[in-house]
């Protein structure tokens, strides 16, 4: 609790945002930089959100450590509109897909409009509750292998980067993008939305190798072609000018604060402290397998569904919002991104020893 | 000029927002009506923000006196991307396009990616400075019939609606959309991007009649069926929160001041009081044909280049911004949409009487 009132928001995304962030944000509203304008108001084509933009960028390639052969898009549509759009440029003959849940699911569903896709690992045999070895899958003949890196409903992540020996790796990053160093120079294409941890939901970055933007299927729309928005550095059309605002003060943010390496120890630290109480209750089970948990969602439940309910009511009563688990899966979800504070969580913890004194019968 | 230094901003899009409406989102930035939340932290599921997209949609259905069998979509990609997805839902045969300049142009080009698209009327021969008679054209054998019913750059604006003759029309009224009364039922699909008249960049409302949500080419990416958006509520993926929240805010604002009658009503007074200005100004040059002239965008010239960029240098000084033409035309644009009070067009007209006494050798 605090000055505004605000509470602990433990939702999947769009979700919370540093409070910093948000002032800012108010501050700013009327009057942009003594422009008169409010930043919503700013022609995209202006100097002054010409500014915005490149410091978005520059700050995102700081924080990830971009190599320069990669460029950095931002685009509409939500990492949904990259289930076709990776599609669209990448498959030709025949493509790879990783299926470790609901989001990679749905990227199989929208590629196969355009092709053939192959699901060629999968933990949907035991409820996508853990990260199946992909160290070595026969990727032979496959124009590009596509995971989904953290997967919000089950509380899974890849902990090791998928082999794809040589062809181009894919990664829906939406859930998992800037909570932890990453070697970018790994990957084809990295995508994510931004309303988990970069900002409000309406853009998604794009960092995509260069030689991988030429190319696309005849059936590609123009407004989803790489190529176009990448000549165009993101302007082809207005882009969300207040949406990327935002993304770039959030990025600010995080450079300020130790960048990555300051805000994955901290995530870490996050993640411990809620899985390790987790781990000695015997009122409260976990749901993903131990060696494939994420940090960014961590999923348990009362192993009652009256209980896990009732979990949420009165969570919500003290100001933890939002802990019920997706309805695919059930149970109960704390998302614990970027913009969490250590202190929400142990107010969580704290909330849920109560709680477990209460109706532990 | 007011208490936050506000200048009277005439850019074509992203534009003026209201300042009452501006306000209200600082207000609310830290904790949206109690909740603890910023709007931009909403879950997309949440009732509140349930409550934020199904208001907004009631009351952009009364301000447009939208008829049951339409649906409202709230979609991201901007109105470009309703070039493809236009295409892809309705072109099968072929395609009757009016081109009126640079935006039906961009369409045209869109929708021949997946068929046969003929301009069945043009005002190229005159630099697109006129709107074609568009009464009786021969649309036999067509799915559809397309326009862009005001054009941005060139400031025009069709005075009556096309005759489609039974055939769907589909019309782009980004830049025009909620400044005067329209019949909804004479078209098939009406679409805006927000950032003129309705919010700030990142989201398209489509209006669209209830058949011809159903068919799509086989080609059809997933994320751009009408069918799968209307069907979700424009809930399939993460829309965008925040940007829908605004134009909620504007729609709010729009009914709260008389509707959109009385907002037509101001768009002419302001409208004429600049063109009165202009017709008898011996200085500066009107550009758009006077049958056609868009009382959005009002496009004039002092007829010498050097003198166009000095007033838009001279301009800035005193607060009037952004009225430099498009470069596809060049010469000067003052685009006074909805939210550019009456008292920016006097301030302007003042200035530039004191600039034609200035220079006018």
């Amino acid at each position: 609790m605090n000055k505004y009132n605000r509470i602990f928001n433990f939702a999947a995304g769009p979700a919370m945002l540093p409070e910093e962030v948000l002032e800012i944000a108010k501050n700013e509203m009327m009057n942009y930089k003594n422009s008169g304008m409010s930043v919503m108001e700013l022609s995209h084509r202006s100097s002054l959100f010409n500014d915005i933009i490149t410091e978005a960028e520059d700050n995102l390639r700081k924080l990830l450590n971009i190599p320069f052969n990669y460029k950095v898009l931002f685009l509409q549509g939500g990492a949904t509109t990259q289930f076709s759009s990776v599609a669209l440029h990448l498959l030709k003959n025949k493509a790879a897909y990783i299926n470790t849940g609901h989001w990679s699911n749905r990227a199989i569903i929208d590629a196969r409009v355009f092709g053939q896709v192959d699901v060629i690992a999968s933990s949907e045999n035991e409820s996508f509750s853990y990260i199946p070895d992909c160290s070595n899958l026969n990727l032979e003949g496959y124009d590009y292998l596509y995971y989904c890196d953290n997967n919000t409903i089950y509380g899974t992540k890849f902990k090791k980067v998928p082999n794809s020996f040589g062809i181009p790796l894919v990664c829906d990053m939406s859930s998992c993008i800037l909570s932890e160093e990453i070697d970018v120079s790994k990957y084809g294409i990295i995508f994510a939305g931004a309303q988990k941890n970069i900002g409000p939901s309406g853009v998604t970055i794009v960092i995509i190798r260069e030689d991988l933007i030429n190319e696309s299927s005849v059936y590609t729309p123009n407004i989803l072609k790489y190529k176009i928005h990448s000549e165009k550095m993101s302007l082809f059309n207005t882009p969300p000018t207040y949406i990327i605002y935002m993304c770039g003060l959030v990025f600010k943010y995080l450079l300020n604060n130790g960048g990555i390496k300051a805000q994955e120890k901290k995530n870490i630290e996050k993640a411990n402290y809620l899985y390790n109480y987790l781990d000695h209750s015997k009122f409260y089970k976990t749901m993903a397998d131990k060696n494939s948990r994420s940090i960014m969602n961590v999923v348990f439940t009362t192993g009652n569904k009256e209980l896990d309910l009732l979990f949420v009511e009165e969570a919500k009563k003290v100001g933890l919002e939002n802990l019920k688990g997706h309805k695919v899966i059930g149970g109960l979800r704390a998302s614990i991104y970027n913009a969490m504070p250590f202190e929400g969580v142990v107010t969580l913890v704290e909330f849920m020893k109560k709680f477990e004194v209460q109706y532990n019968v």
